[in-house]
């Protein structure tokens, strides 16, 4: 079996965060030493360190690196929240951090993390028919998570239980992150897969070769209405109209009690040169299925069905 | 009201068969001079010039050309005819040309591919909604038919009509037709449009900002099946989830009588390296819409509905 342990994606050594960038894969593994708070808020400003938990994951390490090094506990800690002004994983990670910023403090939330994707991954293996093709969108992987991951997490443990035999990747446009990195993740676990166009998935549905569709999620919606990467949206028309199940995986982190259906979200619209630099691009960065279109959302504390009830959430 | 003038896309002169590059659109407008069978050919084979009608016209002017340089007939025709081994309507034109390679009959033959184009797209305008916004896949237009276009045609006659409000163009993985070829069409035409992912597609049909799908087609079964770019199937399954019509405008030539249905249409798998060239891939270069699907097919014969009748084809 082969292996994308935590420690590959970010760690902290005696003196720097060290990060594989993202930004280089697939092409080369190229690590990043980050000495100070400015250095990590670069990198994820820049892209290098992306994902939400795997944001927190680098901040927390972040403002160890820092204050060890003489920074300000405050500047160090301003420093990094501005990173990614949305990232809500980022500032709750710091917050953490705050109180007390030594290293196994930061070790442990990173250990949390990854635990508590190995558990949702392990409440998913059952939505997965023995034998299945299994499509993904995007990358809701260990390098998105610092570890493990979420949807790929979930299609890691039941390869790991023989369910899976195939993965189909979705190339996900505009910024290719199920080409460059849910593919590259999935080579480095040994697990067979092809990258597909976006465009392809519906016909492959039809062809009767996907068995499951499983993403992660950037939020879900109190009634399980759920905000992701563009294209889950169309994903979940194409496998409800072959009776097919689209499962999410997702921490109870990501679930907005506050929000009360997917109408809302608010969907962010990213610059149009992603797409195109020569014409006028309509950019929409991630689009909001209902909850009628998901089979099943599956978080840290097990699988849930329509109604959905969360439990207690932040 | 800005002009795409046939004599852009493809055109005889004195000495040479000069094409416009469309390798090089969006970005420079360059033309080829072709002085002989093998140059058109080579223009062919490297996609300078595409789109079944197109090329058809091209080799028309380039046997022309040929004869008139003092090549031989027969293997000017060879030469032409090897170019796109499987495309039909490039052996129907160098057939119609054959027995009498004059300026005049090829011209003839260009414009009546033009005329056919702008028959079928009035056929079509009946068919847009007042004020609509009408989404596109792949590059139908003037470009691929040497003139006016059947997809793009209709939008253009819709337009002109006082129909269109806007289109939106799908970017159209993996070679981009539509980021590069429609939304520069649409831009000489003065027609309001933005470039989008193919997966944003579906979410904005949710949100109610497509009026209707209008496509060309590859190839149509006797009972209306249509085989056409790879994402045309995905958008027909998303059209017909929000009720929107979905509209395919292609000649009667493209309807093959002796495919029964879609299921006898085998999809040609293109190269990977399209998609990724670092991981497997998997690349069909179009797929299948049942006719079920479909709202009509608009031919230049006029607009059709299930059951399909396109009276006497090839």
């Amino acid at each position: 079996m082969a292996e994308l342990e935590p420690e590959r994606i970010v760690r902290l050594e005696s003196d720097a965060v060290v990060v594989l960038d993202q930004r280089r894969l697939p092409d080369e593994e190229v690590e990043l030493r980050l000495s100070s708070s400015a250095d990590v808020a670069e990198a994820i400003r820049t892209l290098a360190v992306r994902g939400a938990p795997a944001i927190g994951v680098a901040a927390a390490y972040g403002l160890v690196q820092a204050v060890r090094a003489g920074e300000s506990l405050d500047t160090a800690y301003e420093t990094l929240a501005a990173s990614r002004p949305t990232a809500v994983n980022l500032v709750w990670a710091l917050d953490r951090m705050r109180a007390e910023p030594t290293p196994d403090r930061a070790l442990a939330l990173h250990e949390e993390e990854v635990e508590r994707c190995r558990t949702m991954s392990q409440h998913a293996v059952s939505l997965f028919p023995e034998g299945t093709s299994v499509l993904t969108h995007c990358n809701a992987g260990g390098l998105a998570t610092g570890g493990y991951g979420t949807a790929v997490g979930a299609i890691r443990a039941a390869w790991e239980a023989g369910r899976v035999e195939h993965v189909w990747v979705d190339e996900t446009r505009p910024l290719l992150q199920g080409a460059r990195l849910t593919a590259w993740e999935l080579e480095q676990l040994g697990i067979p897969h092809a990258v597909i166009a976006d465009s392809a998935a519906p016909s492959l549905m039809a062809a009767g070769r996907v068995g499951l569709v499983v993403t992660g999620a950037d939020r879900i919606a109190a009634n399980g209405d759920t905000a992701n990467k563009i294209g889950t949206y169309g994903l979940a028309v194409s496998a409800a109209h072959h009776d097919l199940p689209l499962v999410i995986v997702a921490p109870t982190s990501t679930v907005d009690p506050a929000t009360a259906t997917g109408a809302e979200i608010v969907v962010e619209e990213r610059d149009g040169a992603e797409l195109t630099s020569r014409f006028v691009a309509h950019n929409p960065a991630f689009d909001v299925t209902p909850a009628a279109l998901i089979a099943a959302i599956v978080t840290e504390r097990g699988v849930v069905r329509r109604p959905y009830d969360f439990g207690e959430t932040a």
